[in-house]
């Protein structure tokens, strides 16, 4: 397809995802729920499809690099994941319809505002095809029609699935165009996706920092955007010391390549040499390498020295950058100037110091005696996630039903006018 | 100044709102509210220099409009109006430091959302310069710093309220930097400021539609933006005669220039000739001139007849487009077509046509039975406005001061870690 033909092609796309949309806000629970059933049990039924159609992904993209094909490969145990967490959706409460803090106002009216769904939303994602499987359960629990842009060495595998949520849309009355997935993959597509904002109402793009960013310069409709997960965790003077252990042990070790992970660990200088005696070797147990502070590497002999940079990246590995501090407010100014106010933590017994933590870091998850490994949809209860955002607008840190809708305000009167 | 020039003060201005964004998150309520106070005291007892101030601006501004000049002009009674808002900012509730939700969850951790300032606000006006004190007011309360850049032909005046500001501020032991004017009138101040996203977090376009779709377009931060006000009335067949009446004559006459105005009325054909027998001599007592459908015109003599456009039309003056619809459906799709999602209302007596058009009609305020004026943040008890939001995003309809904050996530353990 040569610029222009792409432009209408994806405008056709925008136009059905609008209709499609109309139906999807006035779909009741039931109907949405049995559509999300319904398309798990197709799922089911194609495991053979899905896995053919993945073969071929896998085969033509053989010179990929062997993480990105690590994501796009699927087998039965993942198929199988798809049709759970279709089920598990299913589950959720119903986000749309709530009304909330309806109230007489001195005029006679009663005041409120309904939850209702946003309308379209575009996913733009990578290799990974079970995506196409989980933002679709979403966006349709949450009652919008979702275009869906995934990576173009996915194509077959997500058109494989998507036949299937089609087919589960219809078995429940619901317009197959509720979930519709971009059949070009000329990246023009997505230059059009993000800037037609007659038919689009959010852009949840999944993957790398590029990707993302190259998204949010050139969009025109909001972005739910998530950049770096730089986290800290400040050990106070006044901590557990046996507690603030386990917690800086677990914030950068039970996993490596999650944004939740903590990236740098400040330390009291009180008690710096006591937490390192006792968490350092730990580290070195599991291979992370210390990069420090001059106070840091005074009192770690294994650790090399910090360079600026080292403050600003998220290693995604076992790599953590230390720092001693004078105290809670060098901490707070260390994760104001370094942090990406994506999670961050203080070990502490002390309540006003807590207190403080709490109120003063400006990230969208800040924590007290916890782990930064629990800044997570899951973990927070809301059942499921599209995205963790690192914006302060509209939704903050992770995402979940309640994200993909808005609230309108209601007006009940018995003719009352305006004097 | 030249571009350059220009980007390194506004730049400036964004680098010193960051700072005093920080004093302003963590100021507590009583010195915010002592800020406001002084504030009012200092604009009370600076009468005689704001009016003088303000007779150099509308000396300057002789060659303006009328209606200009109109919003430009302050008296005592405006001044003592300003003083007044700034009272009744310090009496509402601070939105800040809010905690909601806090539930513990089966990893053992408590998760709950805190509400937080969102940092610096860029307010973009003309003409009116009471909206410097009311803009700085909303954004003080809320722990915001903010950049106000008001009309070239307003200038002095702007800045007789902010030396007043400055006072207040500082009295209270807050940076005066949290309530910067722009002080140069070139254009490209503008360009600047709803770009530098670095130092701005939301920009809010107060002023014609002209002006809100520039910056819309130009702005790379979120802009709370409202746009057209094409508001409906939907009688129903169902509906009460006189209580039809009642609400259709005042959402039209109570005020004609503002948003909230119904400009289209739709009339179920069943009950359009009693309607119209009742209404349409009150419209002509009033002098609103009648644009009808041809139903419309068959009915009513005096009618002209509408063209496409005008359905499309926010008049803001004694002009009503009139239409006689099949049912709730023709008219629901009319509202879709034609209308701008700010406020729609359906009088009717059976409750599952309300219920239909509550949750069909996806605007930001939707009525039963209430007259559209109603669509105002001091009716829906927000206390004061900084705006009207016709985006669905962030926040939707009158938006007061939590509209001017965000939520972050909150997470207390007692050493929990994730397992």
């Amino acid at each position: 397809m040569d610029t222009l033909n792409i432009k209408h092609y994806m405008q056709e796309l925008g136009r059905n995802a609008r209709g499609a949309a109309l139906a999807m806000a006035r779909a009741d629970t039931g109907t949405k729920n049995r559509a999300l059933l319904a398309i798990a049990e197709r799922i089911l039924a194609a495991q053979d499809a899905i896995l053919g159609a993945n073969a071929a992904d896998m085969e033509a993209g053989d010179g990929l690099d062997p993480a990105l094909k690590d994501r796009l490969e699927l087998n039965a145990r993942r198929v199988q994941a798809m049709a759970e967490g279709l089920r598990q959706v299913a589950q959720l409460p119903d986000p749309v319809g709530e009304i909330s803090d309806l109230r007489f106002r001195p005029s006679g009216i009663q005041v409120g505002t309904m939850r209702v769904p946003l309308g379209v939303v575009g996913i733009i994602y990578e290799s990974r095809p079970n995506v196409t499987q989980e933002a679709a359960a979403l966006c349709l629990k949450a009652g919008n029609a979702v275009i869906l842009r995934g990576g173009s060495e996915a194509i077959r595998s997500n058109n494989a699935i998507a036949r299937c949520i089609h087919e589960g849309l219809d078995a429940a009355g619901l317009p197959p165009a509720a979930v519709q997935v971009v059949q070009t993959t000329d990246r023009a597509a997505v230059g059009e996706l993000v800037t037609m904002n007659e038919y689009v109402d959010l852009i949840v793009p999944r993957g790398g920092k590029g990707l993302i960013e190259r998204i949010s310069r050139e969009a025109r409709i909001p972005v739910l955007k998530h950049l770096d997960g730089i986290c800290h965790v400040y050990i106070d003077d006044r901590a557990d010391l046996e507690m603030a252990v386990k917690v800086a042990f677990n914030a950068k070790c039970q996993r490596y390549g999650t944004c939740n992970t903590m990236e740098t660990l400040l330390v009291h200088e009180r008690v710096a040499k006591l937490v390192f005696s006792a968490l350092i070797p730990l580290y070195e147990r599991e291979g992370v390498e210390i990069r420090g502070c001059e106070k840091t590497c005074e009192l770690v002999a294994t650790a090399r020295p910090a360079t600026e940079e080292d403050w600003h990246t998220e290693y995604l590995a076992p790599i953590l950058s230390v720092r001693v501090v004078g105290g809670i407010d060098e901490a707070m100014d260390h994760i104001r100037r370094y942090g990406s106010a994506h999670t961050d933590s203080i070990v502490t017994g002390d309540i006003v110091r807590a207190r403080r933590f709490l109120a003063e870091v400006d990230s969208s998850s800040v924590m007290v005696n916890a782990s930064t490994r629990f800044a997570d949809g899951f973990e927070y209860g809301l059942g499921a996630e599209i995205g963790i955002s690192t914006d302060k607008f509209h939704a903050r840190g992770p995402v979940g039903l309640e994200g993909l809708t808005t609230r309108k305000w209601i007006v009940l009167g018995d003719g009352h006018i305006r004097v």
